[in-house]
């Protein structure tokens, strides 16, 4: 458990921690409305793909509790961004609970918020065992790649990728942990190397491109990033930048995983090609803080994921276990197994 | 020829325009010190492996001028950068003018101005010849990545791998160039784009992590960077951020072309594991700005420069021509035909 929480309800709001402030300060967002939650999505005041999952869930509580209507408030939070599929997941979750019920208002809110507070534990318990079944790909001593943020901050606690590293280091492994900056967001430099320092665990940050010189180097013993959305191919959306990164591994032969819930995986997605990429604000290039560094009337193109196709993935790791090649076999095994069926 | 010149010498003074700067201010720097043009190229006002090479040339002209030590002035400059050959190249040159010099001091200094005058605009012709050169390699529509900047900035003026843009484009090609935005300093967003703006080259800005995506979903027919030092092997060091670049393009299958002239070849570096890497300040990267986004107490790692090995690079083209693998032979040999020699 971490010294705080990046989302936590509190029954009649939702408080986030705003991720936008993270080194600088620690400021807390308490919001008690859905177009507030949606807006924290899509500004990134939360982050993350579990994260935003699980804040859209309360989104809804927050539009149940103050009498509005559910239809609108699902599709305010469905729009705040397009790639996580987590996003889509929580909300159905939700609608389940919400559609096509006739019963007294008050007990379709305590059902909402209900459902709202098991995805965010489901989400810590499926995080931890994310990390437990990873610690067998960690060798004792390792010096780990890792891409964006992928800890507390951005799931309900504890993380994915960089989870298996508070793990690995927790269960007495040797880590270091070497942290893209992740531009142009910096969620490397501003977050992951944040968590990692709050939690004593030895890291370097570099720059996105001194990944590959490092690897050359220092040597990497493996990469692990988290995930955005995963197709059924195996074929994985996560922030820009893991393409690059998943190449410079195959090169080095460094195994590149990926570590996620199965809320990731998105068996209605065939491929990496049938994946939404979301474009960002050309302000996150064109500006340095308040400094323009890209000049006036020169054209940028911000995507904010990237696809790494399934044969640069080594193996994914969920809740329920280690998906290894062919994925169109081993993840929809894991899929069922995680929804209590047969693996 | 630019509407400004990178690098102007003024006969009592070497004017530099201050690359730190741009694009928010086009501001000159007036030197008349050897001290003076060290802090320059140590604090990168000039950058570039050509344009350091000419304006530590000038910066010996300017210590005989004062009538200082030369070999105090040679030492200086030469411990302002330790990657790029250029800087050795163009001090050696000037000694070769001064030590065991004997005669009116006057005649000294008319003499390493004339020299530095000659490195100057011997820079100037080779870019040329560099684009000329690389006419053939390049479609008559053209999708071209580039990394960093190697424009008039970069140089005395015209520039080398973007000087290859250049020169397609005026050749009547239609060129798109992306450009990386060359973290941690931001070479290609600030300076890279500024002169392709100036030039009215179309072009798009993009984060370093973006390059492989970009290949992926646009295709790219080709990349082409500059140089800092290339060994007799063909293993070339350049900004940090190239060798991904290069492993990226290779996984593509898209050609990886070096554009330099030979001043940058040094046959004495036997490989790419005898050139020295610079690490440059931390704050490069724990600061955007006056902002700080890695958190105190995190550490960083922020080499320079990379060293891209030559089985990644398709060619290296010379102001006397292209070399192609094995470049062993075909290196040693552009540097005898440029240096006047049989090739």
């Amino acid at each position: 458990m971490s010294t705080f929480r990046s989302i936590e309800w509190k029954g009649d709001r939702l408080v986030l921690l705003d991720q936008r402030r993270i080194p600088e300060a620690k400021v807390f967002l308490e919001l008690t409305a859905p177009e507030e939650v949606a807006a924290a999505i899509r500004e990134m005041a939360v982050r993350g793909a579990p994260a935003i999952g699980a804040a859209a869930a309360f989104g809804v509580v927050l539009a149940a509790r103050r009498g509005e209507a559910l239809a609108e408030a699902d599709a305010l939070l469905r729009a705040s961004r397009p790639t996580a599929v987590n996003l889509f997941w929580a909300l159905d979750r939700m609608k389940r609970v919400w559609e096509g019920y006739s019963g007294a208002a008050q007990a379709l809110v305590q059902a909402l918020e209900a459902e709202a507070l098991k995805i965010a534990e489901e989400d810590v318990a499926a995080n931890k065992a994310i990390g437990r079944h990873a610690l067998e790909l960690i060798p004792d001593e390792a010096r780990i790649l890792h891409h964006c943020n992928t800890g507390s901050l951005a799931t309900v606690d504890y993380g994915t990728a960089l989870g298996i590293i508070r793990i690995a280091h927790e269960a007495g492994k040797k880590v270091h942990a070497f942290l893209d900056e992740t531009r142009p967001r910096l969620q490397g430099a501003r977050l992951s190397a944040w968590e990692l320092r709050e939690l004593g665990i030895p890291h370097t940050v570099i720059a996105d491109g001194a990944s590959g010189h490092v690897m050359q180097k220092f040597g990497i013993d493996l990469v692990v990033v988290g995930a955005d959305r995963i197709a059924a191919s195996g074929d994985t959306a996560n922030k820009i930048g893991t393409y690059n990164l998943a190449i410079a591994a195959r090169h080095h032969g460094v195994p590149f995983y990926v570590a996620a819930p199965t809320s990731t995986v998105d068996l209605e997605t065939p491929s990496g090609a049938a994946i939404p990429i979301e474009e960002r604000d050309a302000r996150e290039l064109t500006h340095c803080g308040p400094v323009r560094v890209v000049p006036e009337g020169s054209p940028v193109y911000n995507p904010a994921f990237d696809v790494t196709p399934a044969e640069l993935i080594s193996a994914i790791v969920t809740e329920a276990g280690i998906a290894y090649p062919p994925y169109e076999k081993s993840l929809p095994a894991l899929v069922r197994k995680a929804q209590g069926g047969h693996p």
